[in-house]
């Protein structure tokens, strides 16, 4: 049994936010902003009302159940967007909701621990008969949710919905000129389902733990006491922001996308892991995250410039978002045929990275 | 192939949190609690310093990475717990690290989104050949778990270590004397591998997205203000507790548990999904949430009551850790020989529940 992709989908926001803007925000200029990473411009979502919370809902005799559900769907939100996504992918292939039987689920950028991103969306979209899994890490998400689906519906059969929505512009430091230009907000939703020809050929995934990209939740409230009758549970909510050493996630990066002395980097290895080469790929669809890694890694892989997927120049790094959403744009600019050999490339925090070969199904 | 369980383990903090001592920081008192939740004591946590930030170590000179994996190895933290209870389940049956392909790690209170709970498992226990999958569904994951590891490692082959840490006192609301008296800290382990006799036979997955259970991160940062040039994001940072609406959830769990007049519950349901009745139950595992939850689904499913496992009493509700805490407790006190049928149930957040049908193979 062979499992492909039988059709893509995604949402961004419709507020654009240019370098021009971004200039009267924080000490930066367009130049330095392109230079560096290639980014023009990127969207930010614009909730039109603040979550409800149980206070309010207790205070005005509302259920606080409903309220949530009410605000999830009808505001601009992370979750929000991840269903406009969902949407989109099933209705572009005419697939039924009560066809999806697997709905996997990335957010770097959740709202809540639990419910889980996975959870919300099935609900959301009135997936009645998915399994709902909510499978994280970070950037890289959407190559993990390849193997999982693959090797998931091998075994039990059915049709599964990916959706990666991200919503970094809601955890960013505003005022962190060397952050906040670089990420923006944007889901992207695959299907995937037993295909006659082509499918998913291979891939590969690593990880190399480490805190060059640590995510504050304001979780970290710790009993430093040790007497139980004197707990004094320290909240450190002054910093919910996250932290990037983009200096050596940039190494980490390049090395890993395009390899280096000891290392033939993941485009390869995940290539070679199907009997392929360079010189199969169709299209290359790496993470957004700087054009300059992109670029680093169509030099050191001798991959043609003309076969690359970029969006990051008009979305910035839209985290997990980014692969999926950068694929449903060639897919609906046709610049992908039955046959055609993708190759998806991806990093990010954990680090993680990984990469995967999928030839076209339709 | 099957896929069987091959070992187990468990931390449970030191720190002991009873009724008494509760009596004295919340308006509650030891009667009270044991009648409605069968509650005696709970472990904490004591992390015997603060996390460091990334502020703190670039005024010190220190490097925040490495900073960063000492405190989690040095101090009592949830990730800390998490290694403590992987190492006790590959120690106890001589499992090298090396051997151990694949890593799932769930954790329903993390101190980061990202990186992973599972890539910083991965790295604290030197688990150089796993791939770290986080996968969280609530106190269901454990089941989750089981679905996982068992469809992966039918195809991939290799060996599993299923982890889940889980110390809510770092979330709870130590002012909400009707839920702080609910939970406790621990971290459970199971290692998961090729078995030639027994193995996982069925398993159950099921979910009913709502709020009733809902954990605010500390991340509602809104952008409520559609022009770009006057970005306000609020921080709605004043709850970083979770919510529990404790009625609803009793009855979400009592008939997802024992069944209900139109539908046989979730036990039943995985019992016949490998052909077995309740009169095969050797040994019953169900979450650890309350007594009155675990007797109501003896006496609905006419499970005898010497045959459950039960933690509650000196554990509290610890989350994700429930199941795999009180298999691990069951192991070490001789209740489980080979052949024996395990039957775990769960429910939680988001909300989710299932059901697993286990014979032993050891």
């Amino acid at each position: 049994m062979n499992v492909g992709i039988i059709s893509t989908g995604r949402y961004a926001p419709k507020l654009v936010l240019d370098n021009k803007r971004l200039e009267q925000l924080v000490d930066t200029n367009d130049e330095w902003i392109i230079t560096r990473t290639g980014i023009s411009e990127r969207r930010i979502i614009a909730p039109s009302r603040e979550m409800p919370t149980p206070e309010y809902c207790k205070e005005n005799s509302l259920n606080y159940n409903e309220e949530m559900w009410k605000w999830l769907n009808e505001t601009e939100n992370v979750y929000y967007m991840g269903k406009m996504a969902g949407e989109n992918a099933l209705n572009s292939a005419g697939i039924k909701k009560e066809d999806v039987s697997l709905l996997v689920v990335s957010c770097n950028s959740p709202l809540f621990v639990f419910p889980s991103q996975a959870a919300i969306l099935r609900k959301m979209l009135s997936l009645d008969n998915a399994e709902p899994w909510a499978i994280t890490s970070g950037c890289t998400s959407s190559i993990f949710h390849m193997k999982f689906i693959d090797t998931y519906l091998k075994q039990h059969g059915g049709t599964a919905l990916s959706i990666c929505p991200d919503a970094l512009s809601a955890t960013v430091d505003w005022s962190d000129r060397n952050n906040c230009v670089l990420f923006g907000d944007s889901a992207g939703a695959i299907v995937f389902s037993e295909v006659k020809e082509g499918g998913i050929q291979s891939y590969i995934l690593g990880s190399k733990p480490s805190f060059e990209i640590a995510l504050r939740t304001g979780l970290e409230n710790q009993t430093i006491n040790t007497n139980p009758l004197e707990f004094s549970y320290k909240k450190q909510i002054e910093r919910p922001y996250f932290y990037m050493n983009g200096n050596e996630v940039f190494k980490f990066a390049t090395r890993i996308m395009g390899g280096s002395n000891d290392y033939e980097g993941v485009i390869v290895e995940a290539l070679k892991a199907c009997g392929k080469t360079v010189e199969d790929i169709d299209l290359f669809i790496p993470h957004q995250a700087n054009d300059r890694i992109i670029d680093a890694a169509l030099k050191r892989c001798k991959i043609n410039r003309d076969k690359v997927a970029r969006t990051v120049d008009r979305y910035g790094n839209n985290s997990a978002a980014s692969i999926p959403v950068a694929l449903d744009e060639a897919v609906q600019e046709k610049r992908i045929k039955k046959g055609d050999t993708i190759v998806f490339a991806g990093f990010g925090a954990d680090l993680s990275y990984g990469a995967a070969v999928v030839d076209w199904s339709y």
